[in-house]
């Protein structure tokens, strides 16, 4: 088959490789039908996830069909229409009888595996460990692009920004960083029933995507956006700050708008440590939160975006053929300059 | 003044009647500007509520115009519009302090005490007892009427049927009685993050109703709803029942198309006992609630309302001035002939 | 092998049987060290339970040594010690996934198979299915009898009754009905952090037996009952009230004394309806919940019994070997007669 | 009347000060009968607390006697034996509602004034603003000793170690520092069912202490901290890791011992800013959590006491008659030394 190789720093190619097998009695074998690029797999592709090794299929993000299953396999079968999460889930361990895949168990701690500890599944066709307490099946009546960012980056935000966060029925939020995973959380946040969303970014064309995205203000990032947010809650704070950036100044601007008793929820990828100032903070009662998503809300947002309450597809802003994904990786990799959110790549 | 005065069972006029006046030290004195009727009312005035005695003034939903304060109070002034809501709140008995002021012990075990144990709000001035701890400012840039329901209505379905049935985000529920309380419910559910609302009501006209309230789904009452509302849910059935009528038939509905682990919640005010089938419902992990609103959530309907995220003001299809309430009692009491949902009635 | 088999209503026999073997990949045999009797296997013995049919081996409750692994197995290993519950999970429906295994649909709608649907453990062997889901394993420093009873009593009385009825710490709660179940609950209730725990039931003995596992005051059941209840919490009513019986007038005086904003949690297996008085309870915030054990809290329960905080082989008040497993059905059969709580049966 | 005065830093004097009077009509006049010190009024002495001015009356733990009440105070009365807590709450503003009354914004936004920004409870008498919405009566059968530290102690250990932390029965958690707070934490954090208690001190008498309060495994503070906790729970880490130091190095260790998933709730007081490694716990699904206490638990604290389920007395290892209260600071002061946790005073 053809596969997104990794080559070592700064490499890949669209490439032949193996198909891939059944190895344990719990696999199921997927035909990819539709993928994705996440952040994350530029990152590898920058060299700073050393566990990717050379010869790594790349991606952690499909929707496909069903072409073989292992022995102990009896709920899902040939000709399954599924939804691979980014987050494999053993089903056994104590983190993953508790929602908690992201660390389970059963995959060596962490449950992100596909495109880093095995290969990934921006290929023809992908081994799917776990499957039966991992994979989603996909309803008929909705397409692959309604449901591919449910994968990962929809859940992301729900459950690492707005459920970690505490999201309520008419909470102010801010969220600052309007890229695709704060896009996400806006969108869920206002599903949670947030009454207002206030987008942080220094991009206009992405507080511009914000306001489609659920951002009920828009707030432009630098100096003055700390008091411009303290203004907007006549100088109260916002009951929740999502930090959707990953940089140490988003991270401080995120404690110094919370109000008393409100949750800072980090959803970003931070490379470096911060200054936490916690002779302000320790007597403000404010919550902090990490978290890398478990993939426990899927089912949440497939019902909704079946429904059509969420419009995840929305964020697919440029479409490719799989044969054309380098050309997709280029767009992706320079996405401010094309404007792009997400890419759509289709078999 | 001049104040819709309850006489004995079958009898109601707009009369006069001595101005309010001060009485303890946390009272305000509160001129009202917009009022409305409740399903309660006509209970009273069928004689169903022997607690209201004579002589007593109607009404327990306001908006207003504060005209005095007593001694205690320092947080409201003269000038200042507030929301009046049905519950009033000492503040500081065990129930007030955990939001539970529907049981309040300062005012003897209840807290609806307007047009029940003292003078109500159906007036052109009222005395609001507690007033700090009950009544809320209410912003300048909404109307009356985009509040005025979240005197009772509002909190009644959110509380009783949302909270308590624990909607969570891509839930299916079915609301069971398409009234104004079930609207409540409905509007609320979606805010909460419902998916699919299933409104069951006998009267096509309501259905109508409920889907501009949020409902997804309408399915006629009688015999065939129960399989109707299973056969949506592929014979699952749905996370959240809520009761809205107040009878058995439709109680025994609720706990009929629960599903395991969920939640049956009464909003409904029931006259008579029901058959409770524990014999099949003992091994269903199910949840049954009951409940007068407090109140609690006045705050967060009004950050909703005034962000355009619920329209309550939509319950209000029928309008009157105040010395024509007899008119509007009229189209209230006989609300299916005209159609109506609730009354607004302004000074 | 021997084992004990159900024969049609009233005949059951320590009989020779097939031994097991693996059917599916997932399954493991265990050789039985400890095993129990529950109440419901007298009631399969009345002929109660249709679905057992003649020839079914009963017994849902051991710890046991695995013998042997099916394919897909990788997480236990012949020689492990395990305690096997009384329900099973899947792992993999939408109810084990959120730990409502009570309705494992894996397993057809049921999570209680054994000795119901498939054999049981009261036997020299067993068939266990879905096993990494399912048990879990025993620490060396724990001895058979200190985690035989968290199979199912002691889950069942804090998931059902303590989780279900929402204790917190500090709470007044009445559990009603002292029997083993009952004892579970009061068990759990104090670890919960209960500050008084009202116990009642008509026997004296049980009341003994009450006080040593916890409850702070007991109550004689009868007439009496309500009245002395509400005397202790000076009229106001108990937090919880926990039904541990199964008759409708112990749930009439669980509804009867639970205070506004409590809950009224359902132990007991009820076979019969009862009257539910919504004409009073509309308005009184109240919940109630019924439930069949998931096991979800086994984990937590095995944590507590190896630091000794809970000592649930407190429960096992007669002892005896595998062959003289009729011995125990007739003790535990007439368990008043004896002052019997729970058996305990050793290979 | 007689009163610790606080005359700039490094002064305190027992002195002659004004009797306090009813200023607002929601005050009442309380005289003291039992007093303690806190830590705070030491940083107090030490200039470290701007806010608190030359011949301010310090102190804010007491039980006393209602000896007047405000015109607007009703559900108390001359003569009544009440607990003044640490903390006042206005019970009307938005903070208070909700129970975190540390924040009232009645109060100026900070429920902490008595010995602060008005005279305290180190006295003979002392005004209590917003008495009925702050101060709890004191049932006849418990004694001033077994409540006292119910001002604010126990409910700080409590609210801000044990529910912000989330412990729950069965859980592992480490209280880093085993003075007073981190006593009560471990006390509290028993009562809420926690399995092992780890307790982590550089003082083996604070150790010693710790077996008293309910700790189950010891660690002494140190380089070898970390390894030695992370040995106890196999390396896994515990469920709730919690601060009750204050400074960064105990912080770090804490975020470096919690599990995945996990907590760190932050107890002690921080003069300095600390590094939070966000570049390896953004992975890591953690809450960090910091808070000043509200008091909302005193109820349930209380009720424990009566019934005996904690004994919060024993923090009171040192007696002392009001006017000895110099003495008694000097104990306080050097607590180490004289092996001291906390020093009751009375009148």
């Amino acid at each position: 088959m053809k596969a997104l190789v990794f080559g070592g720093p700064g490499r890949r190619s669209w490439d032949t490789a193996d198909d891939p097998s059944i190895i344990d009695p719990t696999d199921v074998i997927v035909q990819i039908d539709t993928t994705t690029i996440c952040g994350t797999d530029l990152h590898i592709l920058k060299g700073d996830v050393p566990a990717v090794t050379d010869g790594r299929i790349l991606g952690h993000e499909a929707v496909g069909t069903i072409v073989e299953t292992g022995a102990a396999v009896s709920s899902l079968k040939k000709g399954d229409r599924v939804l691979v999460p980014a987050i494999t889930s053993c089903g056994r361990c104590a983190h993953c009888k508790v929602g908690m895949a992201a660390h389970c168990q059963g995959a060596g701690g962490i449950g992100w595996i596909f495109g880093h500890l095995i290969n990934g599944l921006q290929a023809e066709y992908a081994r799917v460990p776990f499957a039966e307490t991992s994979v989603h099946l996909v309803p008929d009546d909705v397409s692959d692009e309604q449901v591919l960012f449910l994968s990962d980056i929809l859940p992301t935000g729900y459950e690492i920004g707005v459920q970690k966060g505490g999201v309520k029925p008419g909470d102010t939020i801010a969220v600052v960083g309007a890229g695709p995973v704060g896009l996400a959380a806006m969108m869920t946040a206002s599903i949670a029933g947030a009454a207002r969303i206030i987008a942080v970014d220094l991009a206009p064309s992405r507080l511009r995507h914000a306001r489609s995205f659920g951002a009920t203000h828009t707030v432009a990032g630098g100096d003055a956006a700390r008091e411009e947010i303290l203004a907007l809650t006549d100088g109260y704070g916002v009951d929740v700050a999502m930090e959707a950036v990953g940089v140490p100044a988003t991270f401080d601007l995120c404690t110094q708008v919370v109000r008393p008793g409100g949750t800072v929820a980090n959803i970003g990828v931070h490379g470096a440590p911060t200054t936490l100032h916690l002779e302000e903070l320790w007597i403000k009662n404010i919550t902090i939160t990490t978290g890398l998503v478990s993939g426990s809300t899927v089912p949440t947002l497939l019902a909704l975006a079946r429904e059509g309450r969420i419009e995840a597809e929305k964020l697919g802003t440029h479409h490719f053929k799989l044969d054309q994904i380098e050309q997709a990786y280029d767009v992706f990799g320079a996405a401010d300059k094309h404007d792009a959110l997400k890419v759509v790549i289709t078999a």
